[in-house]
């Protein structure tokens, strides 16, 4: 079985956030771990896929639509779900560690909250400090902040090897 | 069709938090409003529901289990759909409005998010301030911050006239 | 807690089928029982609800749509749940027994499968006899083929009681 | 993006039938197609994964589970939906084809008809007679029967090429 990793964010991003996101995607491949994104054309979702894929990572999208219209050109393997943003719960059981970028959006704070109840831990990476202090107060110890792409991974291998 | 009103909050609260639930469930009853919660005999599901058969209001629980062995004996209509938390996304987009309790369970904070994210209204109802300074900050123009039940439900009633 | 009684079949169906499906409706609520539907504003979903309105019966609906554009004026409690296809399996849970009308339809007839691998009695109404046949071979002892309302109704009362 | 291909069957089945859908799975990872499954570690789902494990092929698992305690160790990449039967929803669409073995056990009956209701083509492969009967007259020409591994792998390529 491979080692899935999320990466969670706003489908409407800067090109500072879509550098990010991709770093992020590209490491993740590196390490031969599987990338997990919402799997649309667009934002993190989008960025992540880009970045796994140009170093021919697995990546999986879990789409909310019905068909693959929407889907991002970076995912190899979609999970068309048509469920709306009932596959947010999907995402985030499906891995084993959730990345959540910036917490600014909605369906990432959904998200964080979704995989924190599941019993996943979760990297807030780049989040804002109101996201920060809501889950570091009602998250227990699987929540963790981190600034760099460098920092998210560290993170997340010490989370896999234990 | 009935005017549905979600009351969401932690399985786990207090004494004072279930008479505030209580409370809830039975003004919304009083106002020929349908009350929708998670379904489940604890809690705010079952305190609010408890309240709004004391005045013989419609109860709806939508359940994350795939039967009824622990639905409040309260619920007069369970909806079992066997999901987990992927439930959470039918719960806020069968509401019109939803009154969030507290904010501190981290199944709450996912259906706050949903629910606006979905285009729902949103009260928070005695939240911590982190809850609602993420949701102030993340929400927009849907998110209502409000301390007692007579404040919730006009605030209900204002948004349902509308 | 309500007995709930489902009742599925085609958005496309005949005049005939039309006064069946309201005339089922319309026992289900006169027996005190809550009726759930798919909720459509088509077919036998709406013919069924109508047919329990017409005597003030409850009626639920579950949609597989995100809003509730094309509900049926005769479903007073909408669950919607935006998640098309997938939303088969929470009707079926959600039923005491499901009555399925004719099984010339693929939705109908998944419900039909799911009903029974959830372990809910179903009974086949007017079905088609290649429908009739697989799952008299299929789903055990929990099958039942009837051709009246009545016969729907009695079958009904027999299997919740005991 | 990888050309998916499900193939559903029971969780109980003989020497013969694991023979056959390990068959399958192996000639459809011969064909550089990713095989979706059930996931778990029994029956059909699980003797499809290994075929195709067993000449390197990508193997996804969608899971009706909330964890994969119950996984087939030869499904690379699982899906965790934590859904139960309405993950079948989800297995239907994620695929360009659907091979349903047997046809006699009533998740694989649902699985048919909910694939044939979202526009997918299915093959039935050594399906029991009253499955043909049904889904030839409901199911219009998007249902192909088939009795050999070679058959399915051949009708599956034509169906793809169009």
């Amino acid at each position: 079985m491979h080692t899935i990793i999320g990466v969670m964010g706003s489908g409407e991003i800067s090109e500072e956030e879509k550098t990010e996101a991709f770093e992020l995607g590209k490491r993740i491949a590196e390490n031969k771990w599987v990338l997990l994104t919402g799997g649309r054309d667009t934002g993190v979702m989008d960025a992540a896929s880009r970045g796994a894929k140009s170093v021919k990572g697995i990546t999986v999208g879990v789409v909310p639509d019905s068909d693959v219209r929407r889907l991002s050109e970076a995912v190899e393997i979609p999970i068309v779900t048509g469920m709306g943003g009932a596959r947010n719960a999907i995402n985030v059981l499906s891995c084993h560690v959730v990345i959540a970028c910036r917490g600014r959006s909605l369906g990432t704070i959904s998200e964080i909250a979704l995989a924190l109840k599941a019993g996943k831990p979760v990297i807030l990476f780049n989040c804002i400090s109101e996201c920060i202090e809501l889950f570091e107060k009602t998250g227990g110890d699987r929540v963790f902040s981190v600034r760099t792409p460098e920092e998210a991974i560290l993170k997340t291998r010490e989370l896999i090897s234990t």
